[in-house]
């Protein structure tokens, strides 16, 4: 995935949906984070990499990386999902591949198999220090579908 | 783990070992999380609930939650160290539990298995709202021992 | 958990249908595995360690240990569901902790909370030769209950 | 990944050790498992789905696809490392897609990141039926370079 408008192929009520839901989470936006990207079943967040953000060493808190990878892969789960839908995070695992440093982190989540209850996600967060893309973390998540309301 | 100065059984040193490079995590004061336990392979972190580390329903984000929990399985890995470690997560997986509401989050991170180089911890959180107790996560992580430098 | 009948906290028919399933996985007969315990939100599987089940160094292929933990985690579950429920592992993930040598493994499953639809489980495998007793791996497994039928 | 001999850009040293410790692996053995490819960063395996490795309702039992991925995992991460090496399994993640039936199930194993000590992995498990596959999990592995003898 990469940067772009990107919703040729979904209904605008559904990314609509994605990013009214976005703009209700709160820890998106003290983060910074911002869609960058949704399609069917994929949905990209970018995040600015800043010293509030950090660990111990100056590098991106890996938890605050995956909170965002959690937000990427929930909401490509959502574009899948029937209009009264709300997606809740199950479970999720993630291996930490690289320190993340430089400008800012893409997170990426794509669905690996849409169930009628359960959503299976893959994502993927790459940090970007100007032209050069490190991949930084993947993520095997799980996510369930619940009534909206 | 209940909140108190827990550090008997610790040589004072490995405390401030931890206190100082959790004073470092941007990430820690910008959610507003504080040391509340430090004993020997033992870690408790508390966090206030608050609508600016929301997800959409205004509950707590899970992957603030999960942050919390990583830092404090991290330093629950550091208590068992030698002087000169740091310590970083290789990978975590996490079960949310329940959503997170109330006065604030605690994530008590503990040591499974010591090893040499990697280290295997359990990491639980809760959400405690005046006198009650939700158990809103559970936590498998892995941790590996770096030379610091 | 121990060895023992264990029975006495659950009704007579949800041990009869936890025992029937059992009995119908083949793999568990090919493996050597038996039912050691089964009570409300805890099984117990037991396995002897043989040559035929290693990995290449001669210890327990870490994917039979998983196997016996998944079964001890579903069924565990399945001692808390209605009685017209199936159960089916949704996802789970192991750390291996120790290599497994000895006389025998013993898997236990036990229900961390119970959902509707979810149930989440903790497995803990252990090794034992003669009296002594080695922690090998710990599991944290999603499980999701399906109509029999 | 397809079934070939799939070893031209691999030193034949590297194949030899691979081969060599899959048929000590007595649990591969048991199943009627087979190396269907070794390339460098990637294995597949391939399972002959009978009824004596089945689940409760005669699919193939979860652990038994899981047992077969983390080798295929193992041993992709072994053809990236030097001669003298071994290699276990810390910890992995498996999200089951889909019951397995038909024919054969083929696991295939690749190396996602690989470091001096720790290799990252993903695995994906196929069941075969005549012309029909289906994608039946996934993993997500961690696995740790150890010395040989």
């Amino acid at each position: 995935m990469t940067d772009r408008a990107g919703t040729d192929d979904l209904d605008a009520a559904v990314v609509e949906r994605v990013r009214a839901s976005f703009a209700r989470q709160g820890a998106m936006g003290t983060f910074g984070a911002e869609l960058v990207a949704v399609t069917a079943g994929q949905v990209a967040i970018a995040l600015p990499i800043e010293p509030r953000l950090s660990q111990q060493n100056g590098f991106l808190h890996a938890g605050v990386a995956v909170a965002v990878l959690d937000s990427a892969c929930g909401y490509a789960a959502l574009t899948l999902m029937p209009a009264e839908s709300e997606v809740l995070s199950v479970e999720f695992k993630v291996n930490l591949l690289a320190p993340a440093s430089g400008d800012r982190l893409v997170a990426e989540g794509e669905v690996v198999r849409a169930g009628r209850t359960l959503t299976v996600c893959r994502g993927d967060a790459y940090a970007e220090h100007e032209a050069e893309r490190v991949h930084v973390a993947t993520m095997l998540a799980t996510m369930v579908r619940r009534r909206a309301g």
